[in-house]
């Protein structure tokens, strides 16, 4: 049976990140989608047409709606399915009703916003800009505004997606996430799972940003069928992780380390310097983090370590500020002045300037304070100063998850 | 004159964020290549082979080197061109000398990971994984591992990029960022430069990021000549941006702030309430910052508000923390406890909780200080928790931007 394969494609873009298309590719794969490419183009007709799935393909097209990338794919979308451009009333009224909305005249080019391809379907979300799709003999295309599509994604786009997934075969992808081993040991932990494809479940091991996936993959007739498929492979996989895995698909570290956090009812403060605030970033991009997280101290300088944190001066002078000590007097001080039950504090070289011989760049050190114990870490980091925050911040992470 | 074409493609990624997809893309623009795609694929032959440039085209692949994604990519590459795999001597040395490097035996896989294309050439970096090129008619591979490859791509592919550009016709992308408009404004005030191709430069306007790029093109037998071409035109529009346009191209408005910084001799603080860290995860991620960035406080709670900024109880009373004098009671505060000349505080309601009618998820307060006086601005913003984070630090960084 060939499975239900879907292109993500990105409008205008070739050159910036893209959330956006990851968050789409997401829910196409939890609704039983094989993801087969994501791509971003410029607004450029020529290879927009080429980033079009082949028939029986489920494409589905991000682009600015009120931006010439919005032309250039009802251009394209017209000639892919020779349907002429036509003005959708349906869509009109919603840019027209968008507009009062938000108490502005409609501009003159909205009149072109609401040219579609004839027997295009115009979504209306609860909230966000109007979607619209089409289909055409096996090909079908969505396109979505790339700004607060939110709405129309649960709305409209699951909905279309099980529906084009039923009666083809469904491909299940199950995400098992790691902190804190290499690719190399799960590959050889996981020996008797990875490359064999005859047990019906295909196992990759995939590192990224800054961890460890392990990926399975089962089809089915229906995406319940696949997981069925999948479940036993999947308990025995991580089984074999054991306390490495940390989460499932799009569990994060510090959502799950949040989770933990309010099931013991504790809270917890962070003391960051080479991290200058991407440890506070990640825990509060959790909703309902203000439960747990009490406060945090962006320590750059030696003076705010002392005045915000109590370091001492001895250990400043003895050790420096990257040092054991120093990471500990971190994390011993911001769980005493916040008074919460936890504390993490990191301080390191994210380069590229600041290392020496002795503490070369990507040298850094983490403190945990738990239970009125304080340990810590030692860290030889690689990579660029993003890199080094970034890592910095998963092991302090993993840390405290291990130690909750 | 056909332009040099390019296409960078990740593999094993369809579902995760790609930094490095997207860095390498800039490099190439940089040397006068226009990049037509980029792609993210699974370890997959059928979705790699699909996503490979066509002739005459010049295609930068990133594959792990030690995961499935190399292999996949050493097949398709090998049938792409028509070459065997051969045991590549220079990259079992290299790769050898890497393990030699860290201290560990060279891993019973390596045998599979020197297998290359006959034909294939060595790139080994000062630091980081071994690359490799491969050329067959008028194809042009490149394959890059994902993890670290910051020298190889200035000491092999910005001078293959070079190279492969000589002859061909360059396409120069400039990009001029602007923070503080909307995308519809700048269309306007952009009308006699948008949608004039017979000018011989093409100018678009793209929505990224939670600001306006304006994106110019223009097209020369070499990329010097391009650049000729571009100016009038920049300089036009540049004129025509004013202070809306903060940097080009890689500039950042946290470097152009940070730049400001130094330049004046200054040095910030910052107080965060709903923003958790972002303003200084974004101010530190500039190389250098250290000279400029005091400290900052993630204060999520009133009592931290209280302790480490002086915020008054009658303002929390009276106004709550999500208002105009708790922002500027923030940034008044910082400044004070840190003696730093500026200080910069957000307070607001990211969501999707925390709302109410009279103070809607995405209401945030931003407060600046800086010479003596304080100013606060109020917004309501549109989006997820994450975007309502990110748009909090850009309006931030502005004010800062256009008071300094």
């Amino acid at each position: 049976m060939t499975p239900a394969i879907a292109h993500v494609v990105t409008v205008g873009a070739a050159l910036a990140a893209d959330p956006e298309g990851a968050a789409v590719a997401a829910v196409l794969a939890r609704a039983g989608i094989l993801v087969a490419s994501r791509v971003l183009v410029e607004d450029d007709e020529a290879a927009l047409q080429r980033a079009l799935g082949p028939d029986g393909a489920l494409t589905v097209i991000l682009a600015g709606a009120g931006s010439s990338a919005g032309d250039v794919v009802r251009r394209v979308l017209s000639r892919a399915v020779g349907a002429r451009l036509v003005l959708n009333q349906r869509m009109l009224d919603a840019l027209a009703e968008r507009f009062r909305r938000i108490d502005r005249p409609l501009p003159r080019r909205a009149d072109r916003l609401a040219l579609l391809p004839q027997g295009a379907t115009v979504w209306i979300p609860g909230e966000g800009e109007p979607a619209w799709a089409l289909e055409s003999g096996a090909r079908r295309f969505v396109v979505l505004p790339r700004d607060g599509f939110g709405a129309a994604l649960e709305e409209h786009l699951v909905p279309l997606a099980r529906e084009y997934a039923t009666g083809r075969g469904a491909v299940v992808t199950r995400v098992l996430r790691t902190a804190g081993v290499g690719a190399g040991e799960l590959e050889e932990r996981l020996a008797e799972w990875i490359g064999q494809p005859e047990r019906g479940v295909e196992v990759t091991v995939l590192p990224a940003e800054a961890e460890v996936w392990v990926r399975l993959r089962a089809r089915g007739a229906s995406p319940e069928e696949a997981l069925r498929a999948l479940a036993p492979t999947e308990t025995a996989v991580a089984a074999a992780l054991g306390a490495d895995c940390y989460g499932r698909d799009a569990e994060t570290l510090e959502l799950v380390v949040g989770r933990r956090l309010l099931a013991r009812g504790l809270t917890l403060a962070v003391a960051e310097s080479c991290t200058g605030g991407l440890l506070g970033h990640r825990l509060t991009n959790v909703p309902g983090s203000s439960a747990y997280f009490e406060r945090g101290v962006l320590v750059y300088s030696n003076r705010a370590k002392q005045e915000l944190l109590g370091v001492p001066d001895e250990v400043l002078r003895a050790h420096g500020a990257v040092s054991a000590a120093c990471a500990e007097a971190m994390a011993r001080g911001i769980v005493e002045r916040a008074g919460a039950a936890c504390g993490l504090a990191i301080t390191g070289i994210a380069g590229p300037d600041g290392g020496t011989p002795a503490k070369p760049v990507g040298t850094v050190f983490v403190g945990l304070a738990l239970d009125g114990a304080v340990t810590s870490r030692h860290l030889r980091l690689a990579g660029d100063r993003a890199r080094v925050k970034w890592q910095s911040t998963q092991v302090a992470l993993d840390m405290l998850r291990r130690a909750l």
